[in-house]
């Protein structure tokens, strides 16, 4: 029986309705997705996701302990403990901390999967620990979060490189048109062995990274683009909104 | 100066108010875009597009000697003229006739862009003449007409093929990120060379052209996939409500 591989290029089209009782992986490489995969790797026990800065001071002033993170036009939240860039969350710093974490797009991402059987995070830093927890399920639908409601190609490149690693596993999946155009990407863009120059390329070449650029911040593309190297698939509590390993 | 040159993925995806005085180009080339071309190509004096077939039905029961065509689920719609195959739309059929033609998503599409500068009709049979005809306007925006509100890859390997072409001509184009996945889709799927047997099977791989094939009509891909073959460029006359060479 063929596996069902959809991916939708911006969240709006993605029906909350269809993605009920599947599993449903955001995908935000520049760079949510990367930094949270980047600070539970680091040993942060949990990240709460939150649409707004007020959200996150309110959550933050509830629970003692945490810390928060999160930017705003790519910059660090004033008074936040991080900005946004994985860089900053490391182990010293992050351990057994639960991190108040807003990020406009990706949380958008989120809160379309309310119905969904399972809700992953997905990054190029984690591409292949996530296609591992994926590759059994019936149906798998992959949510670009884009930036500010537009396409961004760096997730599109990026759930490319993910249906491109499924298909490569040999399994039998079905791929959305969408998923079809994904996969072109990456191949066109990077290719299938994932060649590191390529992806950083890619990344440039896109308006986040584009973006990222302009704030002087071309280093966390580096990160960004370092394929396959954590073992960690972030995964969303909806009954306690935190995204745990 | 760079133009501006974007890729609007789906109809919702294009803000009519930032189309406004700009270039406008809709994309629908299974089928409606590559059959209206052939029908002004074989002589056809206009085309009036319309959404249902009642509209449809009204307009030509105004206008005497004109004639209906169009398709609901693939098939010709009783009483029509002709159904939505470009091979039904030949010149002792259609020369110096008006063609009230219903189509859902390129009626869609253009509904889209009732503010643009001009209006125009791209499918791969007159690639080349829709480039020629914008290759030097300041911001071009390539609307995807899709399928019932979804993405669908032939029209976005369609759009890459004429990013392709414009970027090739040598003008510096500033590629929004949707511009650039259709282009690597395009050169991932076909080649810069536009290899006849490629586009046939980029055709079938997307969910229009496996709808065609089930319905038997495997034919009008091959119709489809005539790249750069006829010098028509079909415009919309928003005045008028037709369209014209």
């Amino acid at each position: 029986m063929h596996r069902i591989l959809n991916v939708h290029l911006v969240p709006e089209m993605a029906n909350p309705h269809d993605l009920a009782g599947h599993t449903s992986v955001v995908i935000d490489v520049l760079r949510a997705s990367t930094t949270i995969t980047t600070a539970l790797n680091a040993g942060a026990e949990a990240i709460v996701p939150c649409l707004t800065v007020e959200e996150a001071r309110q959550l933050a002033g509830a629970k003692s302990g945490s810390l928060l993170g999160g930017e705003r036009g790519g910059v660090r939240v004033q008074g936040f403990d991080f900005g946004n860039s994985p860089a900053e969350y490391s182990s010293d710093r992050v351990r057994a901390k639960t991190i108040i974490f807003t990020t406009t797009n990706g949380t958008k991402a989120l809160t379309r999967c309310m119905g969904a059987g399972r809700v992953l995070l997905a990054a190029l830093v984690n591409r292949a620990a996530v296609c591992s927890a994926i590759a059994e399920d019936p149906r798998v639908d992959l949510i670009c979060a884009g930036t500010d409601g537009e396409f961004s190609f760096d997730d599109a490149v990026t759930a490319g490189a993910i249906v491109d690693n499924l298909v490569i596993r040999g399994e039998e999946w079905q791929l959305s048109d969408a998923a079809r155009i994904c996969r072109c990407a990456w191949q066109s863009a990077v290719g299938s062995e994932g060649d590191r120059t390529r992806i950083v390329t890619a990344l440039e070449n896109s308006s986040g990274g584009r973006n990222l650029i302009a704030l002087g911040m071309e280093g966390d593309l580096k990160l960004a683009s370092q394929l396959d190297q954590l073992n960690v698939v972030p995964e969303l509590d909806r009954s306690t909104w935190q995204i745990r390993k």
